[in-house]
């Protein structure tokens, strides 16, 4: 019965304390920011025509680092996926943009989120003002590469009542008797809302492609319709944040062993995720083809090495940021005479 | 066009730490748990013949706790609306159940929240193992009285892919043509799922009572009807936990009166609240009706003093706590051959 269920959310009766009108900038730890300090950068280890182009980013970041008013590099520089980008140079074990470790990189999470709940809170305010903008958030990875910890630790941390989850499964008959982006269109996020995806459109080139399960001018033709898909809903409004959580074959073997060794993880592990290890090559090639078609303007992609899962959710909470600062969401003015309802509510016993 | 989006929840690829098979009982701090000694039950403040039943009550718990093996009291029995219940009888400030002060009460729940994700990780896993059962958690109030604190404080602190949150406003042309119970039907929370509703079924014997939206027979025949749909979905196998908190008029005057001091507040005021004011005791009769008419065995009410907004989220997250115990829900055994599958898995590249 749930099936046709919406999820609605609050007006905003809500006794948050997060939020109450902090100065930009706080909670966001040093060590968390590439944009505060070469010491806190380090770049991915590429190989090959990647290892230059980092290069000379990279010295494009520290001239930029001398220039007092141009911040060098964000974590979206760092992860987008730009012309030239090869999935396969990227080491899914590597931490780019942070150099501490796993202790480190859980200490800062707490400012962190601290201040994505804060800009979240603006964010849903601003639509109670009228404001028509919303953020949404495409996780994609292979199977254990922590898309469901992306949704506890990273989305879960901000107030629930701004936030709309969808994960995206083996479409339904009813979804298959429409167009691919039916079920994407009716899922994103109205105004104010944190949207997130969990899987998403891609699969249809992904899953869909490996797989053979529609011809291939079919799924050739969708990178377009993707991108010209994406491009009207960032024109209506949405800024749209796209992650690729990029794992090891090897990692994502040692996960799945663990789920079986442990009975309370039996029921997070499928047969089938055996036999789709068994394409796995076909899949880094279809999400290569994905990353470089539908890295646009309007909506880049960002990979992100997802070997540790720390570190995974560390770049998306600060991608999210980084999206939410840009937007710089504010508290909408009072479309009330605040001095008479004051004196209205003095009034009543 | 988020209006017609589903939410839909994952299947459970959660990188979640919580729940790692911790055994029952842990992590309920003493203080915050009425059953585990009279030192820290505190009766509500009750007058009249509240008062009586009330004593009554007290030596019966006090009787239970000589006996080891019977918990003498639990935050449902202390808050649960049992005939002859009176609501202008209950101090909207006091914080039955619980002893300590506020940073006491702060400090109890970060203890209480990992139980809660914990248990609630567990409805969902059984869920995937074929499980039909989920948690319904009602929430009502008046405006102010901390119904969005409790969704981002309490519901906010488990995994937002287990949890539907509903807010329910104002009907819809749409809704408004159907039957009441119609909307409400559609937003009850899937096999595995906490369904939240953030106001109810039961503004249609509130707001609609106290204003005349229907006819008195449309609405006096609600009463019954609420409490048949109720049996009916206890009987899907929904544990339904419904709460009103319950503010005082000076309280709710209070925090209209920060909205109107702070820029970051003002989005959360609605000069019709002040207007609402003025029918308080009629909404006091209301509730005072719903309360007596709908508090079932199969789905009883509880009231929880709201002038604390930390009691309130302690007694809410206790009253889940308990439920959820109570349901005792299981991780699922293996659908496949475990060892057979170590093999399949071990050998693959």
């Amino acid at each position: 019965m749930g099936k046709g269920a919406k999820k609605t959310t609050t007006s905003g009766d809500s006794g948050s304390t997060a939020g109450k009108g902090k100065g930009k900038g706080k909670g966001r730890g040093k060590a968390a920011s590439p944009a505060k300090g070469a010491s806190t950068v380090k770049a991915a280890p590429l190989r090959g025509k990647a290892a230059e182009k980092a290069r000379a980013a990279k010295e494009e970041a520290a001239q930029a680092r001398n220039d007092d008013a141009v911040e060098a590099a964000s974590w979206s520089d760092l992860l987008r996926v730009r012309p030239g980008f090869r999935l396969a140079d990227l080491d899914p074990s590597s931490t780019p943009g942070f150099d501490g470790k796993k202790a480190e990189g859980k200490e800062v999470m707490a400012g962190l989120q601290e201040r994505l709940g804060d800009l979240q809170e603006r964010l849903f305010a601003e639509s109670k003002g009228g404001g028509r903008r919303s953020v949404l958030l495409v996780i994609q990875g292979m199977d254990t590469s922590g898309k469901g910890g992306i949704m506890r630790h990273v989305v879960g941390s901000v107030d629930p009542q701004g936030v709309d989850i969808t994960s995206f499964k083996a479409p339904s008959a009813e979804e298959r008797a429409h167009p691919f982006l039916w079920r994407i269109r009716r899922a994103l996020p109205r105004a104010g809302q944190l949207g997130v995806f969990d899987r998403s459109h891609y699969e249809d080139v992904l899953i869909v492609r490996v797989h053979d399960l529609v011809p291939p001018a079919t799924w050739g033709r969708r990178y377009n319709q993707i991108n010209r898909f994406e491009q009207s809903v960032v024109d209506a409004g949405t800024t749209v944040v796209k992650v690729m959580l990029h794992l090891s074959s090897e990692e994502q073997k040692a996960r799945l062993t663990e789920r079986l060794e442990r009975g309370d993880k039996f029921w997070k592990y499928n047969p089938g995720d055996v036999d789709e290890r068994g394409y796995w090559a076909d899949y880094m090639e279809a999400y290569q083809v994905a990353l470089e078609r539908c890295s646009t303007d309007a909506a880049p992609w960002h990979v992100v090495p997802a070997d540790r899962k720390w570190y995974a959710r560390l770049a998306v909470t600060n991608l999210l940021l980084e999206a939410l600062e840009t937007m710089d969401p504010q508290w909408p003015a009072a479309d009330f005479d605040v001095e008479a309802e004051r004196e209205r509510l003095a009034l009543t016993p």
